[in-house]
Protein backbone atom coordinates (compact mmCIF):
# COMPACT_ATOMS: atom_id res chain seq x y z
CA UNK A 1 0.00 0.00 0.00
CA UNK A 2 1.41 3.72 -1.02
CA UNK A 3 1.51 6.44 1.36
CA UNK A 4 -1.35 7.92 -1.01
CA UNK A 5 -3.48 4.46 -0.30
CA UNK A 6 -3.01 5.21 3.35
CA UNK A 7 -3.33 8.32 4.33
CA UNK A 8 -4.81 10.22 1.20
CA UNK A 9 -4.20 12.29 -1.40
CA UNK A 10 -2.38 15.30 -0.53
CA UNK A 11 0.40 15.66 2.04
CA UNK A 12 1.50 19.35 3.45
CA UNK A 13 5.40 20.34 4.42
CA UNK A 14 5.63 23.03 6.79
CA UNK A 15 8.69 24.50 5.94
CA UNK A 16 9.71 22.77 2.32
CA UNK A 17 12.08 24.76 0.77
CA UNK A 18 15.27 22.75 1.42
CA UNK A 19 16.82 20.11 3.68
CA UNK A 20 14.76 18.27 5.87
CA UNK A 21 11.36 19.71 4.57
CA UNK A 22 12.30 18.94 0.90
CA UNK A 23 13.03 15.04 1.80
CA UNK A 24 9.74 14.73 3.28
CA UNK A 25 8.02 16.23 0.52
CA UNK A 26 10.15 13.86 -1.96
CA UNK A 27 9.20 10.87 -0.12
CA UNK A 28 5.81 11.21 0.23
CA UNK A 29 5.53 11.92 -3.62
CA UNK A 30 7.70 8.65 -4.66
CA UNK A 31 4.90 7.17 -2.75
CA UNK A 32 1.85 8.93 -5.10
CA UNK A 33 0.88 12.02 -2.56
CA UNK A 34 0.57 15.78 -4.21
CA UNK A 35 2.49 17.92 -2.26
CA UNK A 36 1.80 22.09 -0.51
CA UNK A 37 4.94 23.48 -0.38
CA UNK A 38 4.55 25.61 2.11
CA UNK A 39 7.43 28.69 2.85
CA UNK A 40 8.73 31.87 3.00
CA UNK A 41 11.17 31.66 -0.62
CA UNK A 42 8.32 31.16 -2.93
CA UNK A 43 10.59 30.94 -6.15
CA UNK A 44 12.39 27.97 -4.95
CA UNK A 45 9.26 26.40 -3.66
CA UNK A 46 7.82 26.98 -7.36
CA UNK A 47 11.12 25.48 -8.63
CA UNK A 48 10.87 22.29 -6.03
CA UNK A 49 6.99 21.86 -7.11
CA UNK A 50 8.00 21.51 -10.91
CA UNK A 51 10.85 19.32 -10.42
CA UNK A 52 8.74 16.75 -8.01
CA UNK A 53 5.86 16.83 -10.15
CA UNK A 54 7.57 16.14 -13.01
CA UNK A 55 9.90 13.16 -11.46
CA UNK A 56 6.88 11.54 -9.31
CA UNK A 57 3.58 12.21 -11.31
CA UNK A 58 1.92 14.11 -8.69
CA UNK A 59 0.03 17.73 -8.40
CA UNK A 60 1.71 20.48 -6.12
CA UNK A 61 0.71 23.49 -4.88
CA UNK A 62 2.57 26.46 -3.35
CA UNK A 63 1.75 28.64 -0.28
CA UNK A 64 3.99 31.35 1.04
CA UNK A 65 4.26 32.24 4.51
CA UNK A 66 6.17 33.25 7.05
CA UNK A 67 5.95 31.48 10.10
CA UNK A 68 6.82 34.22 12.16
CA UNK A 69 3.88 36.22 11.39
CA UNK A 70 1.32 34.30 14.08
CA UNK A 71 -1.49 35.31 11.72
CA UNK A 72 0.26 33.18 8.65
CA UNK A 73 -1.61 30.19 9.41
CA UNK A 74 -5.03 31.98 7.54
CA UNK A 75 -3.80 31.95 4.30
CA UNK A 76 -2.48 28.13 4.55
CA UNK A 77 -5.58 26.88 5.96
CA UNK A 78 -8.44 28.84 3.42
CA UNK A 79 -5.65 27.40 0.14
CA UNK A 80 -5.76 23.67 1.88
CA UNK A 81 -9.85 23.52 3.16
CA UNK A 82 -10.85 22.09 -0.58
CA UNK A 83 -7.94 19.32 -0.57
CA UNK A 84 -8.03 15.56 0.81
CA UNK A 85 -5.52 15.90 3.27
CA UNK A 86 -3.74 13.20 4.67
CA UNK A 87 -0.28 13.83 6.15
CA UNK A 88 1.44 17.27 7.69
CA UNK A 89 5.09 17.60 8.81
CA UNK A 90 6.22 20.83 10.76
CA UNK A 91 10.06 21.32 9.74
CA UNK A 92 10.28 24.96 10.55
CA UNK A 93 12.90 26.41 13.33
CA UNK A 94 14.12 29.68 13.60
CA UNK A 95 17.30 30.53 16.06
CA UNK A 96 19.35 33.32 17.20
CA UNK A 97 22.17 32.65 19.53
CA UNK A 98 23.35 34.60 22.43
CA UNK A 99 22.53 34.72 26.43
CA UNK A 100 18.60 35.25 26.30
CA UNK A 101 18.56 38.51 27.74
CA UNK A 102 20.98 39.90 25.27
CA UNK A 103 18.93 38.66 22.23
CA UNK A 104 16.07 41.62 21.10
CA UNK A 105 12.77 40.85 22.07
CA UNK A 106 11.44 40.91 18.80
CA UNK A 107 13.76 38.19 17.39
CA UNK A 108 12.30 36.12 20.61
CA UNK A 109 8.84 37.12 19.17
CA UNK A 110 9.75 36.02 15.63
CA UNK A 111 11.33 32.36 17.42
CA UNK A 112 8.04 31.85 19.78
CA UNK A 113 5.78 32.60 16.87
CA UNK A 114 7.65 29.80 14.65
CA UNK A 115 8.53 27.18 17.18
CA UNK A 116 5.74 27.10 19.58
CA UNK A 117 2.39 29.27 18.15
CA UNK A 118 2.56 28.82 14.98
CA UNK A 119 3.65 24.73 15.09
CA UNK A 120 0.66 24.35 17.60
CA UNK A 121 -1.99 26.15 15.21
CA UNK A 122 -0.79 23.90 11.81
CA UNK A 123 -0.57 20.81 14.29
CA UNK A 124 -4.22 21.36 16.00
CA UNK A 125 -5.55 22.10 12.55
CA UNK A 126 -4.35 19.50 11.00
CA UNK A 127 -4.89 16.55 13.29
CA UNK A 128 -8.29 17.68 13.38
CA UNK A 129 -9.13 17.29 10.01
CA UNK A 130 -7.17 13.74 10.56
CA UNK A 131 -9.41 12.51 13.78
CA UNK A 132 -12.35 13.49 12.05
CA UNK A 133 -11.61 11.39 9.07
CA UNK A 134 -9.71 8.78 11.07
CA UNK A 135 -7.37 8.63 8.35
CA UNK A 136 -3.87 10.94 8.36
CA UNK A 137 -0.40 11.11 9.14
CA UNK A 138 1.70 13.66 11.04
CA UNK A 139 5.31 13.88 11.73
CA UNK A 140 6.91 16.93 13.85
CA UNK A 141 10.58 17.57 13.84
CA UNK A 142 12.22 18.50 17.11
CA UNK A 143 15.56 18.04 18.30
CA UNK A 144 17.99 16.83 20.49
CA UNK A 145 18.31 20.32 22.00
CA UNK A 146 14.72 19.68 23.13
CA UNK A 147 16.26 17.10 25.14
CA UNK A 148 19.55 18.39 26.35
CA UNK A 149 18.14 22.22 26.42
CA UNK A 150 20.33 24.36 24.17
CA UNK A 151 22.71 27.56 26.53
CA UNK A 152 23.06 30.22 23.96
CA UNK A 153 20.26 29.14 21.93
CA UNK A 154 18.19 28.62 24.52
CA UNK A 155 14.53 30.02 22.89
CA UNK A 156 15.14 27.49 19.98
CA UNK A 157 16.07 24.40 22.79
CA UNK A 158 12.71 25.28 24.83
CA UNK A 159 10.59 25.44 21.50
CA UNK A 160 11.76 21.99 20.24
CA UNK A 161 11.22 20.37 23.81
CA UNK A 162 7.44 21.63 22.90
CA UNK A 163 7.26 19.96 19.71
CA UNK A 164 8.66 16.97 21.42
CA UNK A 165 6.42 16.73 24.35
CA UNK A 166 3.07 17.96 22.27
CA UNK A 167 3.64 15.34 19.52
CA UNK A 168 4.38 12.65 22.23
CA UNK A 169 1.53 12.91 23.99
CA UNK A 170 -1.06 13.58 20.96
CA UNK A 171 0.77 9.99 19.77
CA UNK A 172 -0.26 8.32 22.64
CA UNK A 173 -4.20 9.78 22.43
CA UNK A 174 -3.98 8.67 18.78
CA UNK A 175 -2.58 5.26 19.42
CA UNK A 176 -5.61 3.23 18.78
CA UNK A 177 -7.12 5.31 15.87
CA UNK A 178 -5.77 5.63 12.09
CA UNK A 179 -4.07 8.65 12.56
CA UNK A 180 -0.37 7.89 12.35
CA UNK A 181 1.70 10.64 14.90
CA UNK A 182 5.45 10.78 15.11
CA UNK A 183 7.73 13.31 16.24
CA UNK A 184 11.44 12.84 15.34
CA UNK A 185 14.51 14.51 17.19
CA UNK A 186 17.03 15.58 14.52
CA UNK A 187 21.36 15.76 15.87
CA UNK A 188 23.19 17.72 13.68
CA UNK A 189 22.13 17.32 10.13
CA UNK A 190 24.05 17.87 7.14
CA UNK A 191 20.94 20.74 5.38
CA UNK A 192 21.76 24.03 3.83
CA UNK A 193 20.55 25.80 6.73
CA UNK A 194 23.17 23.84 9.21
CA UNK A 195 26.34 25.11 6.47
CA UNK A 196 24.63 28.33 6.27
CA UNK A 197 25.60 28.89 9.81
CA UNK A 198 28.98 27.51 9.68
CA UNK B 1 23.03 36.49 54.77
CA UNK B 2 19.29 36.73 53.69
CA UNK B 3 17.60 36.80 50.92
CA UNK B 4 17.06 40.34 51.38
CA UNK B 5 20.55 41.48 51.73
CA UNK B 6 21.90 38.58 48.99
CA UNK B 7 19.34 39.94 46.01
CA UNK B 8 17.42 42.90 46.97
CA UNK B 9 13.91 44.45 48.61
CA UNK B 10 11.50 43.46 46.41
CA UNK B 11 10.45 39.82 45.23
CA UNK B 12 7.48 38.92 42.34
CA UNK B 13 5.62 36.09 42.46
CA UNK B 14 3.50 35.55 39.54
CA UNK B 15 0.71 33.32 40.29
CA UNK B 16 0.89 34.32 44.34
CA UNK B 17 -2.32 33.27 45.30
CA UNK B 18 -2.13 30.06 47.43
CA UNK B 19 -0.39 26.76 47.15
CA UNK B 20 3.23 26.66 45.66
CA UNK B 21 3.23 30.47 44.96
CA UNK B 22 1.75 31.89 48.25
CA UNK B 23 4.85 29.62 49.67
CA UNK B 24 7.25 31.32 47.79
CA UNK B 25 6.05 34.71 49.32
CA UNK B 26 6.66 33.29 52.81
CA UNK B 27 9.71 32.24 52.52
CA UNK B 28 10.94 35.50 50.92
CA UNK B 29 9.60 37.46 53.19
CA UNK B 30 10.61 35.40 56.28
CA UNK B 31 14.01 36.43 54.98
CA UNK B 32 12.98 39.94 54.63
CA UNK B 33 12.27 40.71 50.94
CA UNK B 34 8.99 42.27 50.35
CA UNK B 35 6.72 40.88 47.90
CA UNK B 36 4.98 41.62 44.79
CA UNK B 37 1.89 39.65 44.71
CA UNK B 38 0.62 39.19 41.07
CA UNK B 39 -2.48 36.85 40.40
CA UNK B 40 -6.25 36.96 38.97
CA UNK B 41 -7.52 37.24 43.10
CA UNK B 42 -7.33 40.89 44.25
CA UNK B 43 -8.92 40.28 46.83
CA UNK B 44 -7.40 37.55 48.26
CA UNK B 45 -4.06 38.78 47.28
CA UNK B 46 -4.80 41.97 49.22
CA UNK B 47 -5.53 39.43 52.54
CA UNK B 48 -2.21 37.19 51.63
CA UNK B 49 -0.15 40.87 51.65
CA UNK B 50 -1.64 41.94 54.56
CA UNK B 51 -1.29 38.53 56.50
CA UNK B 52 2.33 38.46 55.06
CA UNK B 53 2.69 42.14 56.49
CA UNK B 54 1.85 41.61 59.66
CA UNK B 55 4.04 38.79 59.97
CA UNK B 56 7.37 39.24 58.73
CA UNK B 57 7.46 43.17 58.59
CA UNK B 58 7.97 44.01 55.18
CA UNK B 59 5.57 45.72 52.35
CA UNK B 60 3.80 44.21 49.81
CA UNK B 61 2.05 45.30 46.63
CA UNK B 62 -0.77 43.66 44.98
CA UNK B 63 -1.42 43.12 40.84
CA UNK B 64 -4.01 42.14 39.34
CA UNK B 65 -3.14 40.05 36.00
CA UNK B 66 -4.78 37.13 33.91
CA UNK B 67 -1.93 36.02 32.32
CA UNK B 68 -3.90 33.90 29.71
CA UNK B 69 -4.44 37.60 28.27
CA UNK B 70 -0.74 38.20 26.42
CA UNK B 71 -1.22 42.04 27.25
CA UNK B 72 -1.00 41.79 31.07
CA UNK B 73 2.62 42.09 31.49
CA UNK B 74 2.49 45.99 30.65
CA UNK B 75 1.24 46.71 33.96
CA UNK B 76 3.39 44.78 35.69
CA UNK B 77 6.50 45.61 34.82
CA UNK B 78 5.27 49.28 34.81
CA UNK B 79 4.34 49.18 38.25
CA UNK B 80 7.37 47.04 39.48
CA UNK B 81 9.85 49.57 37.17
CA UNK B 82 11.02 51.73 40.34
CA UNK B 83 11.47 48.55 42.61
CA UNK B 84 14.49 47.53 43.60
CA UNK B 85 13.57 43.60 42.43
CA UNK B 86 16.04 41.07 42.90
CA UNK B 87 13.93 37.84 43.03
CA UNK B 88 11.08 36.44 40.69
CA UNK B 89 9.08 32.88 40.65
CA UNK B 90 6.70 32.07 37.88
CA UNK B 91 4.61 30.03 39.40
CA UNK B 92 1.38 30.34 37.19
CA UNK B 93 -0.04 27.69 35.12
CA UNK B 94 -3.36 26.54 33.42
CA UNK B 95 -3.91 23.13 31.91
CA UNK B 96 -7.29 21.64 30.55
CA UNK B 97 -7.96 17.75 30.09
CA UNK B 98 -9.20 16.06 26.79
CA UNK B 99 -7.70 15.53 23.34
CA UNK B 100 -5.90 18.30 21.79
CA UNK B 101 -8.15 18.53 18.74
CA UNK B 102 -11.68 18.15 20.90
CA UNK B 103 -10.23 21.30 23.50
CA UNK B 104 -11.42 24.41 21.76
CA UNK B 105 -8.70 27.03 20.16
CA UNK B 106 -9.40 29.20 22.61
CA UNK B 107 -8.48 27.03 25.51
CA UNK B 108 -5.41 25.97 23.52
CA UNK B 109 -4.84 30.05 23.31
CA UNK B 110 -5.21 30.53 27.00
CA UNK B 111 -2.80 27.79 27.76
CA UNK B 112 -0.21 28.78 25.51
CA UNK B 113 -0.55 32.42 26.78
CA UNK B 114 -0.03 31.67 30.66
CA UNK B 115 2.53 28.50 30.38
CA UNK B 116 4.65 29.75 27.22
CA UNK B 117 4.31 33.67 26.62
CA UNK B 118 3.44 35.32 29.36
CA UNK B 119 6.27 33.11 30.90
CA UNK B 120 8.56 34.01 28.13
CA UNK B 121 8.27 38.20 28.65
CA UNK B 122 8.00 38.22 32.90
CA UNK B 123 11.66 35.32 32.21
CA UNK B 124 13.09 37.92 29.87
CA UNK B 125 12.12 41.02 31.56
CA UNK B 126 13.42 40.37 34.92
CA UNK B 127 16.42 38.31 33.91
CA UNK B 128 17.35 41.59 31.99
CA UNK B 129 16.92 43.48 35.26
CA UNK B 130 18.81 40.71 37.32
CA UNK B 131 21.47 40.66 34.68
CA UNK B 132 22.23 44.50 34.35
CA UNK B 133 22.90 44.58 38.45
CA UNK B 134 24.36 41.50 38.29
CA UNK B 135 22.45 40.40 41.51
CA UNK B 136 19.20 38.99 41.18
CA UNK B 137 17.45 35.17 41.91
CA UNK B 138 14.88 33.63 39.54
CA UNK B 139 13.22 30.13 40.51
CA UNK B 140 10.58 29.20 37.74
CA UNK B 141 7.89 25.79 37.95
CA UNK B 142 8.08 23.22 35.80
CA UNK B 143 6.39 19.91 36.55
CA UNK B 144 7.15 16.12 35.93
CA UNK B 145 4.77 15.94 33.24
CA UNK B 146 7.45 18.58 31.17
CA UNK B 147 9.71 15.31 31.37
CA UNK B 148 7.08 12.34 30.48
CA UNK B 149 4.64 14.33 28.18
CA UNK B 150 1.01 14.65 29.23
CA UNK B 151 -1.70 12.27 26.87
CA UNK B 152 -4.93 14.17 27.47
CA UNK B 153 -3.25 17.18 28.59
CA UNK B 154 -0.54 17.58 25.75
CA UNK B 155 -0.54 21.20 25.86
CA UNK B 156 0.21 21.71 29.92
CA UNK B 157 2.80 19.05 29.42
CA UNK B 158 4.75 21.05 26.10
CA UNK B 159 4.21 24.29 27.94
CA UNK B 160 5.91 22.70 31.63
CA UNK B 161 8.51 21.32 29.22
CA UNK B 162 9.73 24.84 27.30
CA UNK B 163 9.86 26.37 31.14
CA UNK B 164 12.12 23.21 31.90
CA UNK B 165 14.44 23.47 29.20
CA UNK B 166 14.35 27.15 28.87
CA UNK B 167 15.11 28.08 32.24
CA UNK B 168 18.10 25.02 32.28
CA UNK B 169 19.62 26.70 29.57
CA UNK B 170 19.55 30.14 31.02
CA UNK B 171 20.73 28.70 34.22
CA UNK B 172 24.24 27.46 32.49
CA UNK B 173 23.89 31.09 30.74
CA UNK B 174 24.15 32.99 33.96
CA UNK B 175 27.25 29.97 36.04
CA UNK B 176 29.66 32.75 36.28
CA UNK B 177 27.41 35.60 37.53
CA UNK B 178 25.42 36.30 40.63
CA UNK B 179 22.44 35.62 39.19
CA UNK B 180 20.93 32.38 40.23
CA UNK B 181 18.21 30.81 38.28
CA UNK B 182 16.68 27.24 38.81
CA UNK B 183 13.96 25.29 38.04
CA UNK B 184 11.98 22.64 40.03
CA UNK B 185 9.75 19.96 38.65
CA UNK B 186 7.04 19.25 40.80
CA UNK B 187 5.15 16.27 40.99
CA UNK B 188 1.76 15.93 42.20
CA UNK B 189 1.77 18.75 45.32
CA UNK B 190 -1.37 19.14 47.94
CA UNK B 191 -2.23 22.81 47.02
CA UNK B 192 -5.66 24.48 46.35
CA UNK B 193 -5.43 23.91 42.89
CA UNK B 194 -4.97 20.28 43.08
CA UNK B 195 -7.79 19.44 45.54
CA UNK B 196 -10.33 21.40 43.47
CA UNK B 197 -9.45 19.18 40.18
CA UNK B 198 -10.04 15.86 42.35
Amino acid sequence: MTLREKYGEWGIILGATEGVGKAFAEKIASEGMSVVLVGRREEKLHELGKEISAKYGVDHKVIRADFSQSGCTDQIFAETKDLDMGFMSYVACFHTFGKLQDTPWEKHEQMVNVNVITFLKCFYHYLGIFAKQDRGAIINVSSLTGISSSPYNAQYGAGKSYILKLTEAVACECAKTNVDVEVITLGTTLTPSLLSNL
